[in-house]
């Protein structure tokens, strides 16, 4: 077997990210998430302080970069290309997990390319938001749908396409069966497709 | 551990059905899909031709209703709702797999009930509608997008929720990796999830 990749979409407060971590730990190939940052500002000249101020935002509508008479690309815009260069260089270098990012749907069509889902019920993730991650919110609920409202507008914005839509990933899993049984459940999933 | 129900989405030609079986049968539980239909048919006083019929068919436009003036609910409603009626006995008599039918809607928020969806890639579906169901098309992609289509419209008019959003799912498989695979993973995150 050659490389693969393994892109992980979740819902925010899933334990996705650890998930993916452990996915990548236990199958030995390299994990990307934060440090895919870190990549993009080299990438693209901007500093690591830029790009994440302005990561993950949505970009201005057309009509506001009308009316600024803007020239030139809104500064989300260009992150998410110099992104979509990393994740497609990454493809070509290495056996990675890629978590976030739209990285499904900048790879859509390529090949050795498993799309995986991590889910978890809104009780969970409150909870795992305010006693793991130590995030501070009057009304969790109200916070979660948020996070959840700015990452669909985000994908469905960039990837031209709805986020969620089960027929997109290769395996979905609801963590609520444990972080690390979920990450077995995949990691199962990819040896056998792979025939690893 | 009591009872518990795993209802089964699919999209058409992705096996979701005998993935279902193959998983009752090696948790040792029953399995309804097409049998269901009997019993709905009993139930409803329908016979069973007539039942085989309307089943699955939205129903009519309610202008339509108007228009002809019918005064009882047209037949495809009255079978779902004496569908949802057998799915729910099902429930509080028996550990069970029930394929289709919106059954995951019609148990949303009962205890011990896990969903499941089957996914599968456009070609995979072709080659078994053609080669293992020996159904007959000019035109196979379009076949199947009329056949989605079709389960999409039910689903959404009876469940009132979107087809397919993979946060209602316990979790989500590709059958390329092999239907007996398939099933194998879905039977360990049940017995993960529930302790068997």
């Amino acid at each position: 077997m050659g490389k693969y990749v393994i892109t992980v979409s979740r819902e925010y407060g899933s334990g996705g990210r650890l998930i993916g971590k452990r996915l990548a730990d236990e199958l030995g190939i390299g994990f990307y998430d934060g440090e895919l940052l870190s990549l993009v500002a080299k990438e693209s000249g901007y500093t690591e302080e830029f790009v994440r101020r302005n990561d993950q935002k949505k970009t201005q509508s057309l009509l506001y970069h009308l009316y600024i008479g803007s020239q030139i690309l809104p500064a989300s815009d260009m992150i998410f290309i110099a992104q979509s260069r990393v994740i497609k260089d990454l493809y070509n270098k290495e056996s990675c997990v890629i978590v976030g990012r739209c990285a499904d749907y900048v790879l859509r069509g390529f090949d050795n390319v498993s799309n995986v889902f991590v889910t978890a019920p809104i009780e969970s993730r409150i909870a795992r938001v305010r006693d793991e991650y130590g995030e501070q919110a009057d009304n969790y609920r109200a916070y979660l749908t948020k996070k959840d409202k700015n990452r669909i507008a985000y994908y469905n914005y960039f990837a031209d396409d709805a986020w969620g839509k089960v027929q997109n990933y290769d395996i979905s899993v609801n963590s609520d069966i444990g972080i690390d049984k979920a990450a077995d459940l995949i990691a199962q999933y990819i040896r056998e497709k792979y025939s690893l």
